[in-house]
């Protein structure tokens, strides 16, 4: 029960800012283009298709856009048997293009929060994807002097977390983790000994979903908005 | 003039172990696609479409593997009016994934030069491009126990070494940077106020090439080989 805390991170995507939905409008595109192409299979299937490769290709490409669209042209080829012209695929490369420029759109309180909390804590954002499109969605939120530290990393794991705080000379007791993801923001930091608040987004990957083991409840609590963390925080700097 | 030094650091690709090789076979790769699918066209002006959409892409995905075969599909489609089958796009998704994990070949020297300089001060890396595959290449490399800090950047510009430098405390003129590109290892880190020494590659790409301004002569010195660096910042320190 921490009754300082040295520092608390958010995660960015899906927490901060809208990103699910536009690998969903993505993903729409995507079945589109194969009707076009003449594969005639229902959505489900096509998500199942697209989901089972880009979780294989995680481990060559990591998390982010071109990792998606590499993925998407890979399973249009596999199920077209090759057939699909490079006309098509341009569409894909159209897709990352618009994907990686698109407006940010932050959720309700963000800015508010994170000023709130701001004022009393050094702020560390913890976001996991692609180098540059990262930082280019945190210039473009104007979020960015928000945090006094920014870590873009490959994966969210428990050592990744525990590497980052011994680089800062964070005890993991005095740091609260905020995200979405019980997988990748919740699970492991409280593994690493650190505290987390869960803020579930309203759509989010399916590969993202996680259950929690018992013996994690009561390091991390719920809360439905970005506007509850500071109050959230609050309890755990309590207890 | 530096009498001490608080920090040594390296690029990675094309300064310790191989890189641009694997993407000059990827291009000529990529040639002989074009020639299957019919493109008649010399391969320097395959290399002039290739580059060019290279560059134009930076600013979407940045440096590093995807990048380099999104941008082969984007020039496959565009030279062949989008008649490219996906069947022939699919080489290079393999492309990508073969080079994605190929084996780390070492500069000779690299890891006795990296021994010598360790035991005397700090070693960082400084690479740039995709986080997870230079985070890979690192461990294959086995050179990462040489390294106390690693920094994985989406470009190398004064601003970025000026960051890094500020993040870890470390006054400008007490730094000295080991790499290959004028333009992105010695040239920056001059303007940043620092000291560098340049280790020309013996293929590099052609967007690393630079010409050094005059004001820089005395901020760096040139060696043929990793061997002779560590001699190379003996001179600058004692200068």
């Amino acid at each position: 029960m921490p009754t300082h805390l040295d520092l608390i991170a958010f995660d960015g995507d899906d927490t901060l800012w809208h990103n699910e939905r536009s690998y969903r409008e993505g993903r729409e595109r995507f079945r589109r283009l194969l009707a076009r192409a003449g594969v005639v299979l229902g959505p489900e299937e096509i998500e199942e298709c697209v989901n089972r490769t880009e979780i294989a290709n995680l481990a060559y490409y990591g998390y982010g856009v071109s990792s998606f669209v590499l993925s998407l042209a890979e399973t249009a080829i596999d199920l077209t048997g090759g057939r699909i012209a490079g006309g098509d695929l341009r569409d894909l490369i159209d897709l990352a293009k618009q994907m990686l420029t698109e407006d940010i759109e932050l959720f309700p309180g963000a800015r508010e929060t994170l000023a709130t909390l701001a004022a009393s804590w050094p702020l560390m954002l913890i976001t996991k994807g692609d180098l540059l499109h990262q930082r280019s969605k945190l210039e473009r939120s104007g979020l960015g002097g928000c945090f006094r530290y920014v870590e873009i990393v490959s994966h969210k794991t428990t050592d990744v977390y525990t590497s980052i705080l011994a680089r800062h000379g964070i005890p993991a007791d005095r740091f609260v983790m905020v995200g979405n993801s019980l997988r990748s923001d919740i699970l492991p930091v409280v593994e690493a000994g650190g505290w987390a608040v869960h803020v579930p987004a309203a759509v989010s990957w399916s590969h993202e979903d996680a259950d929690a083991p018992a013996h994690v409840h009561g390091r991390y609590v719920e809360v439905p908005a970005l506007e509850r963390v500071p109050g959230a925080i609050g309890t755990l700097v309590r207890r």
